[in-house]
């Protein structure tokens, strides 16, 4: 059994941009090491295609559906477990090193009396973690203040490094300089392939990478499960010497899109199409300048990476140390005329994700491929498995992936992906008249076609098969309504899946079963010779001489 | 605005066993006056067949697959809101006298570090209420020790008043003797017609309206929601004199069953008819000796709401207080050749439901009677409502009946009408090799059609306007596969609803929408040309110098 846990996980990085998915000029080889050492899940799937609420299905191994914090910043419910309650009772130790984007429940615990800055408060807040570094990584502020008010020790960190100033983050790692020295923000696109300023050792990757490694020395013999979870790729997309400029217009794939996916598109794809963001990955300059720094900062990340494999080789937990590699998202990067995520296109759903197990029972399958439709949800479940505890599907939606691994496929896996999309914040809900509760997109995924339900529209297909890069939305189309009624059908199931009955186990549930009897309860009984006898004895004869 | 509510419920009460809703024997003159003073919903629906879990549905307003306590005794989860979290806001104190069939989430609560002897504790303990006293009025006890594990001060209260032994409940209020004195158990149906061995004014029902009273005296100025929750005429059904012998063997109604229901039935349905109190109430001897107890006990009920009327008018209450009179499910009585309740007749999932308006608004509807279809989950919403809280549609899933009320019914009200019945701690589940998981069953009703989804099984379905008796199950029938087909796309839409989003308001994701803008977060912006000047200045050129 693994003693400890390594959740890497990067944000906003796509599924193809590691070499060893596939990417034709992108250099992972501390990835594609990884990958080699353990299983490369090559169909895996998150939950939902914006940060937080694909987090909190990956922290609680619960749909979105399930948990309800659908989009950054709605409050993850005070009573849902997450990771550390699940592992801490199997001895591990929980840590956070990065980004979350929990939004806390902040009534729900005022209601419930729980002291936020008390042990549980704490845990309930950073999302079931202890946090041993919390940084969310985006720390940007405005006319309305800061997006995230906590404190930010990657600042002072910067400060006592002299970086001048208390917003290091974005004055100096997050920005480029001209050449008098003037801070060119790295927020604004054409700025990307300028060096960031301030030296790779001090940018965040490295940091965070730090800390982890500070961790793990000094927790000792103590088993954990460290979350080490990097905000890059994402943007503000600037690079630290030498990352910025270690690839160039040459390395860049061309766009995956076509002009015809504009002509009668899905009126939410078109919505999605016109905004700024896609607007501006639809531009070639803006690809250009842009994914190039994208991928030197994936490079960053492999680089350190290898930092820290060589660290836990160093310290002998290379054997005991059970990893895995995600990102919460993908990017569009401007295929199919889209910037950012949201809708459930491959680049924007599908994910890396390898996960290595050291145990020899593992030893069959290292470097191998599996193209099993895997879901994030299925991280706690594997989590609990490696560290022996009991599965518990009453409460976890996922399924344990160490089968997989260890070459014992299980014979009824899932046949369908789930994902979820809740546009209730963005402007597109009031402009279509959608009420807030409906602004919800899913999709069903199997191996070959993906559906997505789109109340108050039309549905979206894709035949991947015939269309693998999903540039015909067969939706629409007559033709194809068996094939969307059959897929309705599988949500529908899935809609109607027993996902609340949280609180009891089935093995607890069955051992109900007929127990009532025994404490006396006689439901349709004539008179006391249909009783079994020691019913009848305990309850009256015996103890009240009846 | 009324200052106070009184939430009246009963357990297994029927809803055609009152003379308002038609019954052609029983004497209800003090609910029927309830009824002329208010609106009696003539089409009233439980969101579960069995106490607990419908139950959970009213105290959360939400449906069952929402608070997924699914049956007797599975916890409601730590973090679900209930009345009292709805009503303290709002200014009411809010207090149980009798029965919730509440179980807590003991673990839920240890995870989150609440002591159950908190004021907090006790609240979540006991289903949101301050416990002015809570009986769930089921003490059997047995070889496997006491069904309810709680203290009983009711049974303190009979030994104080002469009745000898620690369970008086069981052994004086819920028995009858022979001609020697001996004890004959209250559970056994044979002895539902001989006297409770109890003076009348010492049994339930006058004991816990007493207790409402005093808490009412006791409160004084400050406003309430009392809910005042009678455990009869739930089983075991034995009526102190002169209750038990009030009805005869002429006063009970026929039972609405045919042969042609046990050719052929649903699987499910055949599997609870054979259960043994299926069997019992399908023999006349058993509904001649139950059903004019049953129908004493009601009466009685009836008596103590006269009792608890006059009090409230002599303490100058009648005008303040809003009052609801319901149940929390029905009974088979051997209707249908079923004991019990469970399933989705009318005779199971239909309640009594009577909601008296005192202030003027209502004056135009008193005395009617409305045939809208209701739910249960409409009543914590009706309470916020007739409190000036506001709508809360993200957690409350149920919608105020005030406009019903006060004339003026909402153009778009739901069409159909949910229940739910979870039978995972019933033999059946093992019988038929139903996953634990699985093992629901799903009623939509309209105006005509009563369909139920049966996960592993064929559905069933009855035309309630050609056979209002509901003998005749069309589940089965080719011909009426499209009917099941558009039930089931309803189903659909409800399994697809947005029930756990419950932390944020709609009001509040509005006014999220590009909010982050203001705090500093550009999305898409290729340079600062794009950015609105406010948000440019207090980002870097204000704040920084840019």
């Amino acid at each position: 059994m693994p003693r400890n846990i390594l959740f890497i996980m990067c944000d906003q990085l796509r599924w193809d941009y590691l070499a060893c998915a596939g990417h034709p000029t992108l250099r992972t080889p501390n990835i594609d090491a990884l990958a080699a050492r353990g299983v490369r899940f090559s169909r895996a799937y998150v939950q939902s295609t914006i940060c937080g609420s694909s987090r909190m299905s990956f922290y609680t191994g619960r749909y979105v559906d399930s948990h309800g914090a659908a989009w950054n910043n709605f409050p993850l419910k005070v009573g849902e477990l997450t990771l550390g309650d699940y592992l801490r009772p199997l001895g591990r130790r929980t840590v956070l090193v990065g980004k979350t984007h929990m939004a806390a429940d902040v009534e729900g615990m005022a209601r419930l009396g729980i002291d936020p800055n008390s042990v549980i408060g704490t845990r309930v807040t950073e999302c079931g973690f202890d946090p041993y570094e919390r940084d969310d990584g985006l720390h940007g502020s405005g006319p309305a203040g800061r997006y995230d008010p906590r404190p930010v020790p990657y600042n002072d960190y910067l400060k006592a490094h002299g970086y001048s100033g208390d917003e290091g983050w974005d004055d100096w790692a997050n920005a480029g300089e001209d050449e008098q020295g003037n801070l060119l923000s790295g927020w604004f696109l054409k700025h990307a392939r300028r060096p960031a300023r301030v030296a790779e050792e001090h940018s965040e990757t490295p940091y965070m990478t730090r800390r982890a490694m500070q961790f793990i020395d000094e927790a000792g013999d103590e088993p954990w499960c460290l979350h080490l979870s990097y905000i890059k790729p994402h943007w503000p997309c600037i690079a630290p010497a030498p990352y910025h400029d270690m690839y160039d217009d040459d390395d860049v794939p061309a766009p995956v899109r076509d002009v015809s996916e504009k002509s009668a598109p899905h009126p939410l794809f078109d919505a999605f199409m016109q905004s700024r963001v896609s607007q501006a990955f639809s531009r070639d300059e803006v690809r250009q300048a842009v994914i190039p720094a994208y991928m030197g900062l994936i490079t960053q990340i492999d680089d350190q990476i290898g930092v820290l494999m060589k660290h836990l080789e160093q310290k002998g937990l290379r054997d005991d140390t059970l990893i895995v590699f995600t990102s919460d998202h993908g990017d569009y990067l401007g295929d199919h005329w889209m910037g950012e995520k949201d809708l459930f296109h491959e680049p924007s759903v599908r994910v890396p994700l390898i996960v290595v197990d050291p145990t020899p029972a593992a030893d069959a399958t290292r470097g191998t491929v599996c193209d099993a439709l895997v879901e994030a949800i299925d991280l706690v479940p594997t989590f609990v498995d490696a560290c022996g505890g009991e599965a518990q599907p009453h409460r976890l939606e996922g399924r344990s992936l160490l089968p997989w691994l260890h070459g014992t496929p299980p014979t009824a896996w899932r046949s369908h992906a789930i994902s979820e999309y809740d546009y209730s914040a963005t402007p597109y809900a009031a402009r279509f008249g959608i009420p807030s509760l409906d602004a919800r997109l899913f999709m069903v995924a199997d191996h070959r076609w993906k559906y997505v339900h789109a109340p108050g529209f039309r549905p979206m297909l894709f035949d991947m098969a015939n269309d693998p890069d999903e540039l015909h939305d067969l939706g629409a189309d007559p033709a194809h309504a068996d094939q969307c009624n059959a897929l309705q059908t599988v949500l529908t199931r899935w809609a109607l899946r027993n996902a609340q009955r949280t609180t009891i186990s089935d093995a607890r549930i069955a051992s109900m079963r007929g127990a009532s009897l025994k404490k006396g309860i006689l439901i349709g009984y004539w008179d006391e010779s249909e009783v079994p006898d020691e019913v009848l004895h305990a309850k009256w004869r015996g103890a009240r001489g009846y």
